[in-house]
């Protein structure tokens, strides 16, 4: 449904100059008074991104700002300061404002976001938080979705899968790793993992006019994906986990071959780093085909599998 | 609720360079990258802001902008751009985001507010929208809630009371008349009037220190107070309304006597300026008492009303 209004909304916004990305990458560059400032924002809502029965507001008001965190590692940019919009249920508001706040503030400090200000409601409905984050782009510029090119490598931080055995709270947003990287390297695109490997390489590849071909056998498959499917039992297996559950929060990106051979020799990051396909020349009309090569070298289409908003 | 978590929040959130106002006005200010930024973000829910079996999406969509206008008009500050994030109910919920689009668009053309972004979502829930704005701060700097001194006059622009009758969708945000104000005249302190008269005055008799003494027989009370009132048959005055009502979204002003004096003989801007008091030096502990004075010369302590978040 979101992927269908901003389709419909991209036909009717103006262009401007305050805002050249349009509606088309992780966060928003603004030109503000002469400066470039990144921002963006993420509602957290009960049922879809948490369950308050079972979830610690601790790590629902962390989730909060860590799935925000994350896109600005996307762009590789700085994080500055950000607002917090709460809507609370009426009964027990206090306290839960108080205690999402107690998870939040930590991760705060840790990423030195100052918490500049905010809005705080109570209602006849269910927990939802609004983060607005802002932040500031390195003398790289912004890292952008748009740049892949044919022959890039593509890379992955972290492992993939399973996250709804906790990873989609505990997660660490790779900004400090995304601002390592866009200064010690040469990227051409980059993306956070929030929607599903799949889903998410084919909005790389999509805003960049090129195809991808990815080897399966590469992909750095976590521990809990295995677990998932064996808790699933449904017949998937921890490699379509990988491929597509989504709020893995790592980066994928795409950059020269040889720069990422060299990255992914000296493994420079605690998190690791996987090369797991390249970038294809674009083919039909979307130009974005993607394509998957199993370790026997069998080639077949590969459906990109996600979190639909 | 609202007040007693920022209390709270505020003896946490350690002091930051970069938002030098904590949480203490309408809009936060942010040094970003050597600049300065004006940010506020309001989230409007089901039941508390409107109704969806009531109120058209259109009226809904331009009343989640024109909130957040208004609080960077009590700033005096410049709208530049905005990120609109949706929570949506399932059941039609691209049909609704257009609509709110529909209405959210006109206004910000009319204000010159780019749509840089923003967030879309479906859950099982009501309708929550969060609107952050971001804005410059003109060559007058911010006008803040804190600049208030005895022997200031208080000014009102256009009417008070009565906004359930339709006003809480259809104000105009006083952003051009606050930027006129501030070029051309003295501005002490300002706020905008969303939660009541009496409240609001409260806030910015606390921020800057001060007591006010109000002429109520000066209070710009508009028609649709008395209507309310006569509506309500609960035995209100339309004075009571003009006081407590709330979502007037008109600025309340502190300025010298004499440039007040001068701007209400001229009458500048069409919604019109009226003084309806003064501000007096500050007693007792809070040091922000109201009084009210009464046609008769009669007078009273004034005891703040209005929407408690």
């Amino acid at each position: 449904m979101e992927l269908e209004f901003l389709r419909w909304l991209g036909e009717r916004l103006p262009a401007d100059v305050r805002a050249p990305l349009g509606l088309r990458d992780d966060a928003a560059i603004l030109e503000l008074s002469g400066q470039r400032v990144v921002t963006t924002v993420d509602m957290l809502t009960e049922g879809v991104d948490f369950l308050l029965s079972q979830d610690d507001p601790e790590r629902i008001g962390r989730k909060a700002l860590a799935v925000n965190l994350s896109d600005l590692a996307a762009m590789a940019a700085r994080p500055l300061a950000a607002l917090v919009a709460l809507t609370l249920p009426r009964e027990g508001a206090l306290s839960l404002a108080k205690r999402l706040y107690e998870g939040l503030a930590p991760l705060a400090e840790e990423f030195g976001v100052a918490l500049a200000g905010g809005d705080t409601n109570t209602w006849d409905g269910p927990l939802a938080i609004s983060v607005t984050l802002f932040g500031e782009v390195t003398e790289r510029g912004p890292l952008l979705r748009s740049g892949a090119r044919p022959g890039d490598v593509l890379l992955v931080t972290g492992q993939l899968g399973g996250s709804r055995l906790g990873h989609q709270f505990d997660f660490t947003p790779r900004v400090r790793e995304a601002l390592w990287l866009a200064e010690h390297a040469e990227l051409h695109a980059g993306i956070d993992l929030s929607d599903g490997l799949s889903l998410d390489l084919w909005r790389v590849c999509q805003a960049s006019g090129v195809g991808a071909m990815v080897d399966t056998s590469r992909i750095p498959v976590a521990d809990d994906a295995a677990r998932w499917a064996a808790q699933l039992a449904d017949g998937s297996t921890a490699l379509e986990h990988a491929l597509a559950d989504g709020e893995d929060f790592e980066l994928l990106l795409a950059m020269p071959r040889e720069a990422a051979a060299e990255l992914v020799k000296e493994q420079p990051l605690a998190c690791g780093l996987s090369i797991i396909g390249e970038c294809v020349a674009g083919e039909g009309a979307g130009k974005s085909r993607l394509w998957r090569r199993e370790a026997d070298g069998s080639r077949s289409p590969l459906v990109p599998r996600g979190y639909e908003h």
